[in-house]
């Protein structure tokens, strides 16, 4: 038997998967009736397929035209319908671990914030009761320990002061100050947990990172560079200088001296090198964060802690 | 018996008190063992008085003349030892409940910025995980409340919303999530237990400025007035731009248009105003509240009742 052979195309939309002749007429129909079989279409087009084995998929450009087919109005309702449906979905799966870092990170940056706005005014409130106390203890956290577990007297007798300068308070206003304390204290809990959970997460996201450049530090990395993947696609120069944005256009503008690093500087690996030398540890970090941030987006290997000795190696032998 | 009237000067000091002699000479001590017989030195000066009964107190001019009594160095450490232990204790005195309250306000003012950074931060990270909770209840305290009430199936139903956008979050972050909204909680109540704190306090400081500025109002006045003192001595006109400092000076020295109220803007009484009586109704509050700033400060009678109905008449007829 010998028909002639004649084009036939495959297009499947939200609808179904249609066959379509070279006119682009419809003359045979997989209608779907639910969005998980417009997701698994493929099922639906192999077994066109296997009834029309001369088949093609539908050229780009002829798609346009193809459209026509369905310009009737009782297609509109259900394309809208499953349109949104489709977008809630994809919406719903576009959540990925980044950005659960991004919004830790951040929150930690916050409650850094507020703590020590609050810290701050507790001294002073506490002051008046007891300013000796705030004077001789410089860490916040260890301030509202102290001033919650003891009671002013002893603290004097601990710190050797015979007297305060401070007001005999009524024990109404020294509860109120006390809230306070309490209050803070959790905050600084909250934030520890917090920091907890960052590590966990990045843990299994993105451990090269993780191990390179420490829990914050490498949340913030994740959060200046939008995310893993666009920080695996970074240049290493310009990790280097993320968090420096200000200098750098600055030194663009005016021609004022180039920054030298952004947030690398509270790498450790930074801090300890020699002045003179912390620029170029800068770089050499920011070239191995970039490895690590490419190896963590594409699941490489773990490799960190060789680039961290190699690191520690070189800068040893500069100095 | 007739002796020639040979005149005598009372002098004291941290020493004790002295009967000095024409030329300045010490003829008679009553030392003082303790800074608690130094502050009440009327007693053993009325004691001298007797002895002496033509005594007078020294004349200011020969004060430094006299003091060479007293330049002998065995002197010197008890008298820094009794100046140290003089200042401690008015240091301690000087606590006012002025400063409560400027301490507490100034807290709950700070509590409010933290917990606006962190309830839109909540808003942002619980956002990954239902969207529509977040846009359809506008207020932190209630969002925050909500979300830990029910689980988000349920608010979604309360809502109306078939389902979410937001991502199926495990349970783990979730959690972390809803600890960040119980400590928001937490910092809520503490606002509220603070606030209902600073009206007790102020109930038996300033009851007329609690009254007529009410509880938040009236402790920024005070804060900003620098105290229940600096307050009542200040011009009405001047508590009418408390606040509004920024804007006056601009007005001096670039001839601006002049404000017409600071915080006074808050108030009920000035809200409800028409926007053209406004300036005038600021200016009648900022008179009647440095009244009451003075009754409170001179301890005068309680009149803030009758100067609020006062206002809301004279207010009424003007519109």
């Amino acid at each position: 038997m010998l028909t002639p052979k004649v084009m036939k195309y495959l297009f499947s939309n939200l609808y179904g998967s249609f066959v379509l002749d070279a006119s682009l007429q419809v003359i045979d129909t997989h209608a779907f009736s639910s969005l998980q079989e417009y997701q698994q279409k493929e099922k639906a087009e192999q077994k066109l397929c296997r009834k029309y084995p001369d088949l093609k998929p539908l050229p780009e450009h002829k798609a346009a035209a193809c459209l026509a087919n369905f310009r009737d109005t009782r297609y509109h309702a259900v394309l809208r319908q499953q349109n949104l449906e489709l977008t809630r979905q994809e919406l719903k799966q576009s959540v990925h671990e980044d950005q659960l870092i991004i919004q830790a990170i951040a929150t930690i940056g916050e409650l850094d914030k507020s703590c020590n706005l609050l810290g701050k005014r507790l001294r002073e409130w506490y002051g008046l009761y007891c300013p000796e106390i705030s004077h001789a203890i410089t860490d916040h956290e260890r301030f509202i320990e102290l001033i919650q577990s003891k009671k002013k007297a002893e603290l004097l007798k601990e710190l050797k002061r015979p007297s305060s300068m401070g007001a005999d308070l009524e024990k109404q206003h020294v509860q109120e100050i006390m809230l306070l304390a309490k209050e803070l204290q959790q905050l600084y809990m909250l934030r520890k947990e917090h920091e907890q959970y960052l590590k966990q997460v990045m843990q299994s996201h993105c451990p090269n990172l993780l191990e390179l450049a420490g829990t914050t530090l490498g949340a913030k990395l994740l959060e200046l560079g939008k995310g893993s993947k666009h920080l695996a696609l970074l240049p290493a120069s310009t990790i280097q200088l993320l968090g420096a944005e200000k200098a750098l256009f600055r030194h663009l503008k005016t021609g004022s001296r180039s920054p030298k690093y952004g947030i690398l500087y509270q790498h450790p690996l930074v801090q300890q090198a020699e002045k003179e030398l912390r620029g170029k540890a800068a770089r050499m970090l920011a070239d191995k964060l970039s490895l690590c941030a490419r190896l963590d987006y594409f699941k490489g290997e773990f490799k960190a802690k060789e680039y961290r000795e190699e690191l520690e190696g070189k800068l040893r032998g500069l100095k």
